[in-house]
């Protein structure tokens, strides 16, 4: 019987960042101190923020004189403007990656390049480089949209941090079928890239997988699809009370991985509430993170 | 029983331009006139030309005075300094496909750009290729050896003009985990897609299929790789009496197909041979082409 954590599993260290950023403001401001939207997609560590002092609101009407603190996923420039009028003390915790993207977006968008980006309509990430190309790129989600996408001499195509690295290929591939030069920018995260690779190794390798995170989270929840693909009893958790006995029947080798949102508390209590199921056997436990 | 002939099977416009180009240059011209290198790769032409009075040399050694046509996949620099040093007179007769790769790779080259180049190191193309670069480019044959490529920031990629689609689009993909940013140049020829294509949905929708061209031809080659994939009773054949009844044994579905440098004569005769092999069946003919 083993227990295996994937390499790569967890915090990423652009999420680490952030949650430093939110912490050292709440330490040295006074007053009010608000996140614009979820800091990191993970319930878990939305609630300890909110017992520390620092209130996750939705819209801009909830705020109320203070600092506001722009999450990992940054905004676009016509939110940060709005938040300037509000003569809101800004404090900018936008993951360096996704800030390289979004000057990436504004250079192309300054020289009218036709810009795809293949990524989540919905996330807030793409809301933000939407607005940063000032509503010139075009959203792919899904290969369909990129084979109907018109012929072009010229495009360039990047992707949304936490893409899943296969089907940003695949739609290259549908790309390159109607563009004569494509500029593609390989905008992924490299530490994305590495966990969908060591999580897709491990899911070949063992018999049961669990995937640790937020149900919110775009990049875990692309581990979990990649991970199902290979192996059927993947199981996608937010917590480790979730795992039941039907889960571990039979299983022999069970591996774990999480998202870039991911806290590794999250992870522990998952291989320990694995361990205590399986306390008549005595599990291997080989932590490679 | 049907015989069904693939859309855009047979010769290509660049095919056609340098046969016309050939065919005109020995009826307006006296003395020699020599072919560098095969003018088209299908023997049957090359047999045909020598019969018009275009003799075919493999080396530069074997001109004598008078006219030489450079074929249609082109030439190096070099190479046409030669030429012109033996005060020959020169046909050009280059596809104008081919031409255009060629001024893309000499513009990359003068900007210093990382150039690999997907095709086959043997092929005159590419060696007319490599000397546009001045032998600044890379050729890659397979996905093998572009995953040993090292990490590049910036980098172009372009295709021999025959070269299998899919092919291309498997090596960009290895390429982009390579590269951040990598300018993909379709340089595949439009009609070598659409054939491509076509034909792997006639191999997909038939029981027999034949591929009809020369051996030493890189596109009917792809042609039949593609094919044999799909429909496992592919056969590639140079000319029509090859066709045995073992081939067609059970068939009830036949496609052809043929390269750019197949001519039409070697596909109608392929289509007449079948008849005739099936002559107790009344065979319904579908020529697409």
């Amino acid at each position: 019987m083993e227990i295996i954590v994937a390499k790569n599993a967890g915090l990423c260290y652009g999420v680490k960042r952030a949650l430093k950023i939110a912490q050292d403001t709440r330490q040295s401001r006074n007053g009010n101190v608000f996140c614009h939207g979820e800091l990191i997609h993970n319930p878990r560590v939305i609630t300890d923020l909110k017992n520390q002092g620092i209130q996750t609101i939705k819209s801009l009407g909830e705020l109320k004189e203070g600092t506001v603190i722009i999450r990992s996923h940054g905004i676009s420039p016509k939110i940060f403007q709005r938040l300037k009028k509000k003569n809101m003390s800004i404090v900018d915790a936008t993951c360096p990656n996704v800030k390289k993207i979004q000057k990436l977006v504004e250079r192309l968008a300054k020289k009218n390049e036709d810009i795809i980006i293949v990524g989540n309509r919905e996330h807030p990430e793409i809301k933000g480089l939407i607005g940063h190309s000032r509503g010139k790129v075009k959203i792919t989600e899904n290969v369909q949209e990129a084979k109907r996408s018109p012929r072009r001499k010229k495009r360039s195509v990047l992707a949304q941090s936490t893409q899943d690295l296969h089907l940003f290929e695949t739609i290259v591939a549908a790309l390159i079928e109607k563009t004569e030069e494509l500029s593609v920018h390989n905008t992924i995260c490299q530490s994305v890239q590495k966990r969908q690779k060591s999580t897709s190794e491990l899911a070949a390798s063992v018999d049961t997988l669990f995937i640790i995170g937020g149900r919110n989270s775009s990049n875990t929840n692309k581990l979990y699809e990649i991970s199902k693909k290979i192996q059927p009893n993947t199981y996608f958790i937010e917590r480790a009370d979730q795992i039941t006995p039907r889960m571990l029947k039979g299983a022999k080798r069970i591996g774990l991985s999480g998202g870039a949102s991911t806290p590794p508390e999250a992870i522990r209590e998952a291989v320990l509430k694995i361990k205590a199921s399986l306390s008549h056997h005595i599990p291997r436990e080989i932590m490679i993170q």
